[in-house]
């Protein structure tokens, strides 16, 4: 049975980015040798990774003045990393979700935070004060759990910092508003293990803190991402969705894509009486849809985990925390999956109304 | 053409591992969807991490008392890790190699060191004081450049963490002697991007700084490797190696294949006039056999590369900062790939004796 990957992440990926990964894992490049065996200093990963940061900075039309690193440890390890290298005094943390708290609990650790939070997380925060003496403002682009996404690149008048773990490559960026953009890739570009951060490179370097040799930023800008090991397969699949993603338009074609598969989720939602979306429509995911199903038909949840369980559709159960569901639309995830989760809607309709 | 792959790292794993990561990566587990696409959250990924921990635990014996977690990064983020969590107020870290002399460098930002250290790295200190006081003594067990390795299980007196990066799994080890073993995946586990922290759970908790959450030991311990998102891939690949090990006589069985192997070739460089050892006879490594051409026939150093590339062989070149030539012998490695080189050496000694 065809499966329908709705996976928070790690997540569905090109399936070209995965005959490729499994080829090499054969035999990479030529060379006999699998891609889990072969030396990241030979001349075949070294063309890789070469081309994957050329290929990120080219189709996120990067300006010059900025790095892209690919390191390892996960977004989480970037809620540490931002402040050792950025924070001197305070930083402004806007708190929209799980996620964006984590990031500014570790900031804590490192200075003064102002936080900026609405009283739940199903809208996102607007029109907001910003203290100019900051060193900077952390968003988090995409929050998973509860649903909201900040489609734009805001200007707070401070130097911007996104974690756009769940968007990255969904839309094009305007990355000049950014000082820094980092995110676990587990979603729209690689197998879990590998976290990417675009820098510009004038932000760094001003702290008179001590900084840890693999937590400075500059450690691994001088070195190519290959100060010490890097993480070779899920490098070599990100270049593989990176060509993916170029092929089918770059990012002006992903949010196309997205757009479609998110405009037919949100109308059905809207429509179908049983099922209602959580959060503020303005401000709502074109990565992560979440729904409930309205109070009078809350006791049909089972029902309709089971009867999309049987179509084949996997990871729509909704976070814990949130309860209900939530389909993510990543990238790869083609318009046909979401047109089999909108049959299942009507169906159960159909059967209750 | 078969190759004998002597990388140092990303290195030989064994087929069966790798053969396995490829099924998973067309279907993994039955669920209809690739390794690089699933959930971490899923009961089946949830079962290899379990099994892996669990089998881990097992092959090296380790006793009650000790966490077994996963992590990304890579060893040198253990090398500032190591210190944030133990290092109060002084520590003695040998310096036996360009790692070890990593490992030491980050420990400074966080206390005071004691460096061990012969004049140069072809030997391992021996018979130095330590001094009681010092929170830990740090060792790097297996020094891939030099090709030095301590083949026992030191008592200094004092809690000893080393980093065994390139020599876990290798042979039995008394985990009982260690509080803390640490090292990057990527030789005799899996691929690259995993890192394993075997740590006595009573040492940890007794700092007074503020451990950043993702740096802190604990918090990947509380949640079984799972505190974020892990690198899926490597740890599959690792739990297949794993069952590998096990099937192959455990560390016994690896013990009794690596001396197999390094007999061979220590043999040949001895008695070869044409190649010298570069180390102390008592300090030779198991995995990492350095070795030069004598004086007399170091002109012949590039035929010797081409004879050895024209017969598939991979990854001999010695370390940029060492030269010459350096075999990894990883337990994957098979003893016919190292016959495959004696053999070379004999070839190139018959033209030119």
């Amino acid at each position: 049975m065809q499966k329908h990957n709705f996976f928070a992440g790690p997540s569905i990926l090109p399936q070209s980015a995965i005959d490729a990964t499994i080829e090499a894992l054969k035999d990479f490049a030529g060379t006999g040798i699998s891609l889990a065996s072969v030396s990241h200093r030979g001349k075949e990963f070294e063309a890789v990774m070469a081309e994957a940061v050329a290929l990120f900075k080219e189709i996120l039309n990067i300006p010059e003045g900025y790095s892209v690193i690919f390191l390892g440890g996960g977004a989480s390890l970037q809620f540490a990393m931002v402040p050792f290298n950025l924070l001197k005094t305070k930083a402004v943390y806007v708190n929209t979700g799980t996620w964006a708290s984590k990031a500014g609990k570790e900031a804590k650790l490192f200075g003064e935070v102002v936080e900026v939070k609405n009283p739940d997380y199903f809208s996102l925060p607007k029109n907001f004060e910003v203290p100019q003496d900051a060193d900077y403002i952390h968003v988090t682009s995409n929050n998973t759990i509860y649903g909201t996404e900040l489609l734009t690149d805001p200007d707070y008048g401070i130097p911007l910092v996104s974690d756009m773990s769940s968007d990255i490559f969904s839309r094009p960026v305007d990355v000049s508003k950014y000082a820094l953009i980092y995110g676990g890739a587990q979603k729209n570009l690689a197998p879990s293990g590998v976290t990417f951060v675009i820098v510009k490179d004038e932000i760094l370097g001003k702290m008179d803190r001590k900084i840890p040799t693999m937590l400075d930023y500059r450690t691994h800008i001088k070195e190519n991402s290959m100060f010490n090991t890097p993480p070779v397969i899920p490098i070599f699949t990100a270049l593989e969705t990176l060509k993916w993603i170029k092929a089918n338009g770059g990012t002006e074609g992903m949010l196309k894509r997205n757009n479609a598969k998110a405009d037919l989720l949100y109308a059905e939602i809207d429509r179908n009486p049983l099922f209602k979306g959580t959060v503020a429509k303005e401000d709502r995911s074109i990565m992560s849809v979440c729904f409930v199903m309205n109070d009078e038909f809350k006791h049909l949840e089972d029902d309709f985990a089971a009867l999309t369980k049987s179509k084949g559709m996997v990871g729509l159960k909704g976070h814990r925390s949130v309860g209900g569901f939530r389909a993510s639309l990543y990238n790869a995830l083609e318009l046909s999956s979401v047109q089999a989760l909108v049959d299942a809607m009507k169906e159960l309709e159909q059967k209750h109304k």
